[in-house]
């Protein structure tokens, strides 16, 4: 179906064609019930660990250029150009100088490809769970995420069984999240695993969706994808310093096909190195301003990550798509309320 | 001190010259944990009591027009005018048709003018704890703001006296608060409380914030104005049927010259009102598609509030200007991280 706005998005199959649709079946008050549950133990499991919760600005005179395909929105503030944040990353390191350990439950827009309107994965406003820690390395905030996404797993597991079940979603599929370690496997390993079923892989690029969701139909645990190669992601993911080319960074991939979740890493904090990096991504160091500024005086090693909540939503109540868990959801090219 | 920006906008005192200075000062980060428990405090009162907490969206075809003074951005969405959210308004009356009782902690975005840069009052950029009840008259809702910001105010002076004290403020300034219900008095008893300290009020007008901080002043306990005149406030206030041209609306002023923390109102739910209050109003009805679509096929009666967080936290913490209670603070018209 060719949605009549004239953007060329396909509208999704079953996409509710009123607000009222949406906001009134069964199904989406279900899924947003569980999804004020998942927010509510997230939030309950971090403050507990001592970080601080933050609210993140959501219009600035730069934003992450990291988000691959998808464009920035540009306004008018005062006669200054500013942007809509595509994530909250460079506030997150900065936020380290408050804090060592903070959160944000972050909006982002992000104008994805007409292309992304139907494949269930992609909302042009979305939110992160985005976490930082001062000092932690990639194996410390690979434990966060775990325990984390398992914490708010077994939450909805325990609180709101009968809830999974109006959906159709069988509590069994947790068994192995809740019992054991994610499993780990390297880009490159990934990248091997992509060939043996006789997918194209560079072994020099991101990893993209559909390829992720091949990987994640296979297993029925989730695991990290760790290592990508630098050119493949933004110039805040951390360069190691003993394997020139691979970044200490990592994804998060669901089983049964729900494919990534969260994308996380070390941070780059030294200025050359960043500046550097900017250089090698194509972005112009001059528009970073106040971020660069901040940089040069000195910011906290860290590792975060941004832990995708309508995509985790969608995973744990089984939904077909992204937009089943947002209240007004944003298809890429299809108008909204 | 004139700003070097070129829009006019004055700097406030004491603004910091970095997020650096702001975010690594012992004020901003008592103030941002003291805001933190706040929310912590909000969320579990309105949860108790049976409230959904949804996300709202920050961008849309069309927002609140009744932010009095300030612009709306517009941003370019796939070809389509979109606006940032200057208040969640219209969508806290949609999501009624998923849930009876809901809330959101919602990022607003406005263009104040320039001369509110130094008022230590106005943000570009804040917060609201935005609630919506259907079926609720406005006495019914007077309560919740009552109880949800005296809930807010307990947790604070119990668990965090000593940062109370360490910012200088004084856990005695909320005793009358958490003793006793707020009072009430209508915007005719207020204009008449305004002409006798020789401020000239319009009956016929909103009450402007110089005039909400001289009878803030007055007073050591919160109190609320109810029955502002039609013309003052937003089509979606809704009109007294048996007292023509008196709103059912309300705003809460604290004590101590800290002036308004928050507005509310019974909702405009009628279609061919709602119309009619736009035109009055000087809004296009036609610019509110899916909007008044989704009123002419019925919406519930409803009462709800925005109270604003940042102001909230000011007053609490007793600073001197609400940039203090925001990580990253825009004040109009000065450039900003």
């Amino acid at each position: 179906m060719t949605e009549p706005n004239g953007t060329g998005a396909d509208i999704p199959e079953g996409f509710p064609a009123s607000p009222r649709e949406h906001l009134s079946s069964p199904t989406t008050r279900t899924v947003l019930r569980i999804q004020h549950r998942m927010l509510t133990a997230a939030r309950e499991y971090l403050s507990a660990q001592g970080f601080v919760e933050m609210l993140p600005p959501i219009i600035g005179p730069v934003t992450d250029p990291g988000a691959r395909g998808a464009k920035q929105i540009d306004i008018d503030y005062y006669g200054h150009r500013y942007k809509l944040m595509t994530s909250a990353i460079l506030y997150k390191q900065a936020s380290l100088l408050a804090f060592d350990k903070i959160f944000y439950v972050a909006p982002n827009v992000r104008l994805e490809p007409l292309e992304t309107s139907s494949t269930g994965r992609h909302l042009a406003e979305f939110h992160q769970i985005d976490v930082e820690v001062a000092g932690a390395s990639r194996d410390d905030i690979l434990q966060v995420v775990e325990d984390l996404v398992r914490g708010v797993v077994r939450r909805v597991v325990d609180e709101m069984p009968d809830e999974l079940e109006s959906l159709g979603r069988d509590t069994g599929a947790f068994t192995e999240l809740l019992a054991r370690p994610f499993e780990r496997r390297t880009h490159a390993a990934a990248v091997q695993d992509l060939h043996d079923i006789g997918h194209d892989q560079s072994p020099d690029a991101e990893i993209d969706w559909q390829a992720e969701v091949k990987l994640s139909r296979k297993v029925s645990h989730p695991f990290f994808v760790t290592d990508y190669p630098k050119g493949s992601r933004g110039f805040y993911d951390r360069e190691s310093r003993t394997v020139p080319g691979q970044l200490c960074n990592f994804d998060l991939i669901a089983p049964e096909g729900y494919g990534e979740l969260c994308s996380g890493s070390e941070r780059e904090h030294e200025y050359g190195q960043i500046v550097a990096r900017m250089r090698e991504t194509g972005e112009n160091p001059a528009k970073y301003g106040w971020y660069l500024q901040l940089v040069r005086d000195g910011i906290p090693a860290s590792a975060g990550f941004g832990l995708g909540l309508e995509r985790l939503t969608r995973y744990i109540t089984g939904l077909g798509a992204v937009w089943q868990a947002n209240a007004y959801p944003k298809v890429p090219g299809v108008k909204s309320p």
